[in-house]
């Protein structure tokens, strides 16, 4: 009854059921809406549902996409020898983002978790093996989180890869650049130390 | 070219649009849609373009409603000898949230600024006027901002409004409960100490 204007308070609660999106933000987002022109809420409108039903996973990579096969499982000028393999989406434009990876990804869609009751069959492993079939890829870079899921999903996959002959390798753990050693945990102070590189 | 996924790109474009939503957040926020239900996705589609449909002025004081007459001026519980002035809806809501006050309410959609091309003609002032003239109003309460355009609207019309005989009242100036003498300002400490009163 806080507004007593129900098509508001549906609103106001569609906006605070988004994540990190507090009842105060929500009310403040309601009325610019509000205030904003009908073809623009309209516009608003028909965007969530467009990238609901347009966005689909890439039938190579399973990363989102809304073609078939995604834009950078079909761009030629990727290397085609190398799988990123990441938990999600995100986690792609994140290394999109630094510009320096030309290899082609694999999106899990998720990390082994038995609390969460996500088992392997819950990823897409097979789909990654199948990749590896016809001997184009050398190398499958793990870029599952540092977390302890993602560490185990990552030797999971490892364990499987290996016999196929292909190299599997790891991001590196260590200290994250402009960090400060001080504020630096223990067991990632112990990888950085454990992965030093000759200078 | 962020995403590679143009309907996923215009949706965090639409969350981004936002006040205080940056880009980050306007692709976590995406993210979460993409990951919610298609009845989900679609219930939030549909809250903005209902709301934006069914809410408009209450006849009587210009509040946002769903039905020609407010919830407010409806009750018949309400003291209709009092009516409070406010700027925007927002402020009905604050108001509302002290269960102190029993009066009813007028909205004026806004506040007087020369700066912003805003007059007197563009506020809900005329229909203010109008629910004073059957005498049964004995007092307006001035709640606009106390800010220099809010101030001058409230001046404004307690100049209209007094010639008909009805009282008009401005709330109080003063250090905020809970607030720091120390970081109170220069005006607003004055404003408290001539607004003093006896314990």
């Amino acid at each position: 009854m806080e507004y007593f204007v129900p098509p508001l308070e549906t609103l106001v609660d569609s906006f605070a059921s988004l994540p990190g999106i507090g009842r105060k933000t929500a009310r403040r987002l309601a009325f610019h809406v509000l205030n904003s022109s009908t073809e623009e809420a309209q516009r608003f409108a028909d965007a969530i549902v467009n990238a609901k039903k347009l966005v689909k996973y890439c039938k190579i990579c399973q990363n989102i996409t809304d073609t078939d096969v995604c834009a950078l499982c079909s761009n030629e000028k990727r290397n085609k020898s190398v799988i990123c393999v990441t938990e999600s989406p995100k986690d792609v434009i994140s290394i999109e983002n630094t510009h320096e990876y030309n290899g082609l990804y694999h999106v899990l869609h998720g990390a082994i978790s038995p609390m969460d009751d996500i088992g392997p069959k819950d990823l897409k492993i097979v789909e990654l093996l199948e990749r590896l079939k016809d001997g184009t890829v050398n190398e499958v870079i793990m870029a599952t989180n540092p977390t302890i899921e993602g560490e185990a999903t990552a030797m999971y996959i490892a364990k499987l890869i290996k016999p196929l002959g292909v190299k599997v390798t790891r991001i590196a753990n260590g200290v994250p650049v402009g960090g400060d050693l001080e504020y630096a945990d223990q067991v990632t102070l112990t990888k950085a130390i454990e992965g030093r590189q000759e200078m």
